[in-house]
């Protein structure tokens, strides 16, 4: 795909490097932005280099956040001794928008990958077992996602925290509530056998 | 959606003001972007600040250019007395990547649409019909969507462009290459069968 400006093109393979976004649709992202008025493409680039710039981050959970700590770390009615452990702020969004969860959070920033070179070290481990050994935190619940390296980070995880003497849990894996059986893969199926519960507490919420 | 940090929250909110990006996009995109070096998202955001501020628009065919006029109105190789009237440089693109044609072309910046407020006034017709007044365009090929945008801007540029004696046609509608015919919509198909031309011909490239 060849035009007849450098500046476009520039634009575009910017554009095209976001996880998603191949050249197509970065041309028409950067042809809308063309049909912009220029304080506002100012706007938009100042937003997100201001972003990368000025972000910070929770100095206890690593969230992010515009404060030395975060909300949710500063708000006093929630439970600081139940940690949550995600990915990453995504996340967090998710489990806030259920309304069901009063302690607070840990992120880690990724998950471990050796594929791409991703170890212990370079997600927020040390900020957690740091947490853990201030002594207040009496359980943490991993919310990793279901893959590969979900799987690994967690079996990493118990072991540091088990051996800190955290009791260490895991969200429940089943069927979505509200679809059919028929459509859920047999892992995720197999799964919500195994870990089936009295009938009596399925109604509680 | 809420979440702890305003600059986070401003960069996804400018980053969903892109066509076809959603919040959930968005959110995904700022924390690729959240990950990068700061050198590299100053890069990220300068590109396109600069596209926007720096771009320059061929003042023969109004085609993105970084010079004055742009690389296809300059090749002296290339037909001046054929234009191909386009909306925007992404068709360009796609016509020079068939390399079938060798004139030159004119882009309109859009097509009319009464629904969004763009009237022939708010695209290049103007420039489109100075050129056709300084008496050395033969022919204007009209390859707009087969949209009923496209539709309205082709039946007003073929009135402008007849009145000031010039040869109208328009690129051949039909069932693509190597495609089904059942797979067709009926509007292409009638048109195809409408507009058939003797075997012959077909055979010529």
């Amino acid at each position: 795909m060849s035009h007849s400006s450098s500046l476009l093109e520039n634009a575009v393979d910017q554009l095209a490097s976001l996880p998603g976004i191949g050249r197509r649709t970065a041309m028409r992202l950067a042809l809308d932005l063309l049909r912009r008025e220029p304080q506002e493409v100012a706007r938009f680039a100042e937003a997100i280099r201001r972003m990368r710039d000025e972000v910070r981050y929770c100095e206890v959970c690593c969230n992010i956040s515009d404060e030395p700590r975060c909300a949710i770390c500063r708000d006093p009615h929630r439970d600081a001794s139940l940690i949550c452990v995600v990915e990453d702020i995504r996340d967090v969004i998710a489990i806030e928008n259920t309304r069901q969860f009063k302690g607070l959070y840990h992120v880690l920033g990724g998950v471990i990958s050796p594929m791409d070179g991703i170890g212990p070290d370079d997600l927020h481990t040390a900020e957690l077992m740091e947490r853990v050994a201030q002594g207040d935190v009496r359980e943490a619940v991993l919310a990793l996602g279901g893959t590969l390296e979900g799987d690994t980070t967690g079996f990493y995880l118990n072991r540091r925290l088990s051996e800190a003497a955290v009791l260490v849990t895991t969200i429940a894996r089943g069927i979505s509530v509200g679809s059919d059986l028929d459509q859920a893969d047999e892992v995720t199926l197999g799964r919500s056998i195994a870990d089936r519960k009295p009938y009596e507490q399925s109604l509680k919420r």
